[in-house]
This record gives structure tokens, C-alpha cells and sequence, in this order.
């Protein structure tokens, strides 16, 4: 695949298929997580390849429990709001994280990563970030989700067995599966929205109208 | 570019050419930048592009000055190990990031990243990495530092002039630059000594002895 296609339209997949992912593919996501950098080339990461059912409902009902938080805090005006004017995307958010929570066992693959030593993410995101992009070379479909281990990291290193006196944090918790939804490119503020040149306030020359790049069948979607 | 070879060959390229970097070639990167996901797709984040010189000469200051309180805490007694067993990996690394800091100022393009409302790192890092990515397939070298923002914050907003009441932090300063160096595939511990499967502590079936994407002259290099 291109890596611009990629870059353009690795988006959060939240409905998949429960078909099994085979062992190669899990095998060269993983591979090309551990391709990134890391700060010192340290490499203080872990990743736990989750597909047996038992351990999925677990983890499974506290990713519900957590999901169930967010929703009645962070996330509870946001929605109000959205519902009040109509914001047909956000409620296409909310109802599809709904969805991933409610057969969070129906995913076949759920890979956890663990890190330390990395207070701001910066070490452990880019090898994430890979492995999910590596999937949509691979035609799966994932979705980075950080809740489980926000709101119920206790329990999270409990079900997997996960040492707490090593300093490990769970940082996140990627589903994986072939998807259910076609592919496209995600809808963005543009670019010259959100960057500023030489000094925070000053707006570039420049002006992006629409993603740089473009295939015809897949453009405006959202 | 191919996707993988993007995700096996994008790594640290400190040593850079002054070369400017084209405007178009900013507009891609940062237009692949904002394409990653976020949570709830905030898209909460601010890039700022520094190619000035009074500002480089600022904030090389910085970095310098946040490279040296690195260097005589955090990876101290690493550099010392290696040094005294001979690991000329990591003095290569520490060799490399000094020549960073030491010439801040001949990086053409710097950008930096900020956020809000994303204590993980989740939201913003998938953003900084395609933009690493994005990068790599015009042959443009990058690297991810947090050092600046990590323990010269303050001194980094006033240069910036950005708002310290509105809840941005300074997540990553990425370098970009024409490499002196060539593009490979850098050495890291094979996956299937980070992954667990099903539970920590239990080891994949399958091993990865050598990177499952090869270009036969980039292999071997690191």
C-alpha cells in the first residue's frame, strides 16, 4: 500500500467483523510497532496480544465500567450539545464507540500496550501508531483507545497478570479486525487551521482546501 | 513510497543539511499530521513552524540548556555504562543528539507540537508520527525531541508567545531537514521478546529473527 494512503485513511474502525486475524498478520503489525523510535532507543514496551474469550469478557466489562465513566463526565456536555444542534458526526462517534464497548468481545484481537519510564507518551505512541497503520496495509481495521487503562488500570493489570511494582503503565488498548464500514478519508479542520508560523497566533501563506492527498472514491467521506 | 518501508526506515535523522525545506513539502506533512486521530476527535492541537533565525538562536538555547540537565541526570549513568562496556550503539546515539543540539540552528524546519485535554499522549503523538512519516516519504529526515518542552516549558511559550491560560502544553519539537546521513532500518529487539500473549509472561508461538520487511540494501544497517 502507499504510504500517503495510509496516512489519509487509518481512522478509528470500530466495527469489525469477529472473523480471527491470522498469526502473520499479527505477526508484522507487531513487527513494524517495534520499528519505531523510542526515547534513548530505550524500547521499554510490551504489548499483550489478547484473543482468548474469557480474558476478552473480563477486560471486556471493565472496558464498558470505563466507558460508562467517560460517558457520564467527559464526554456527557459534549453530547448533550451535540444532540441540542444536531451534530450528526459526534453522535456517529458516540454511537460507534457504543458499539466497540458493547462487543468489545465480539473484536477478534485486542493488543494492550504496556511502557515506563515515558511520562509523556512520546515512546510509546509512534510504535501505536505503527502498528495501526501497519493493519491498514493489511486491510484490518483498528481503533486506539486509552480508557481501560485510565479509568480502571487496577483491574486491567489484575486480568492480565501484569507485575505492579516494575513501573509498567498501560497507555492503551488497540481492537483489531477486518471492518464492517468501508474505508475513507476522515473529515479534519484544515491544516492552516491549526498552524501557526513562526510564532503561536501568525496564520501561514499557505491554505490546504481539501487533503493533499486524493483518491477519487474515497474523498468526502467522513 | 510504499507504507513499509516508511514504517521500518523512519528513524532518528538528526543530522541534517541546511537545505530549506519547500512549502509544499510543509503543506504535506503538516496536512498528514492532521489526518491521525484524536479522542473524541478534538483535534485539540496547535503546530508551530520555526524556521527564523533570532527564533532558532532562542530556542537552540533552550535546547541546548534542556540537552544538558538530559545528560547529567537521565541518561547519566547509561552514557557511563556504555562508555565503559564499549556499547557504541548508544554512544552513536548520544553522539548523534549532541551534534543535535550543538546545531539547532542549521535544522531548517522545526515544528512544534502542542495540545490540550491529552494527559496520554494518545491524541497528539499519532499526529506528530505521520507527520515523521509523511517526512520520510519525501526524503526529508526528522526527529521526535520533548526535551525543550519537558524542562524548558515556560521559557519555550514566552519565546513562542503562546497563552499559558488556555491549557496548552508543549508535547514535541520535531527537527526536519535533507539527511546526511542514509535511510535503514535501525536495530531493535525482536517482537516477539516484547509481546505477551493472552497474559504477561506468556510467550508468543512464533518468533520475528530478522525485520519481515527487507530491502536488501537498507538491511543490516543501524
Amino acid at each position: 500500500m502507499d504510504l500517503n494512503e495510509a496516512l489519509y485513511t487509518t481512522r478509528a474502525m470500530r466495527r469489525v467483523k469477529p472473523d480471527p486475524i491470522p498469526e502473520e498478520a499479527v505477526k508484522a503489525m507487531l513487527d513494524a510497532a517495534v520499528r519505531a523510535p523510542s526515547g534513548g532507543n530505550n524500547q521499554n514496551w510490551r504489548f499483550v496480544t489478547v484473543t482468548d474469550p474469557a480474558l476478552k469478557a473480563a477486560l471486556g466489562d471493565l472496558y464498558r465500567d470505563a466507558w460508562k465513566i467517560l460517558q457520564n463526565t467527559v464526554y456527557k456536555k459534549a453530547y448533550e450539545r451535540a444532540e441540542a444542534v444536531g451534530d450528526t458526526q459526534t453522535m456517529r462517534i458516540r454511537s460507534s464507540s457504543e458499539w466497540l464497548a458493547e462487543n468489545f468481545e465480539v473484536v477478534p484481537l485486542w493488543v494492550f500496550f504496556f511502557s515506563r519510564n515515558d511520562p509523556t507518551g512520546a515512546s510509546i505512541f509512534p510504535g501505536v501508531w505503527n502498528m495501526m497503520l501497519s493493519a491498514r496495509g493489511l486491510g484490518i481495521g483498528t481503533c486506539l483507545t486509552t480508557i481501560a487503562g485510565f479509568f480502571k488500570s487496577d483491574e486491567v493489570f489484575e486480568v492480565l497478570g501484569v507485575p505492579t511494582d516494575k513501573g509498567w503503565v498501560n497507555n492503551a488498548a488497540i481492537s483489531a479486525g477486518y471492518p464492517l464500514g468501508r474505508w475513507g478519508t476522515a473529515k479534519r479542520r484544515p491544516a492552516n487551521e491549526v498552524v501557526f508560523s513562526e510564532r503561536w497566533g501568525n496564520r501561514p501563506d499557505w491554505t490546504v482546501d481539501e487533503p493533499l492527498w486524493l483518491e477519487p472514491e474515497n474523498y468526502g467521506r467522513s
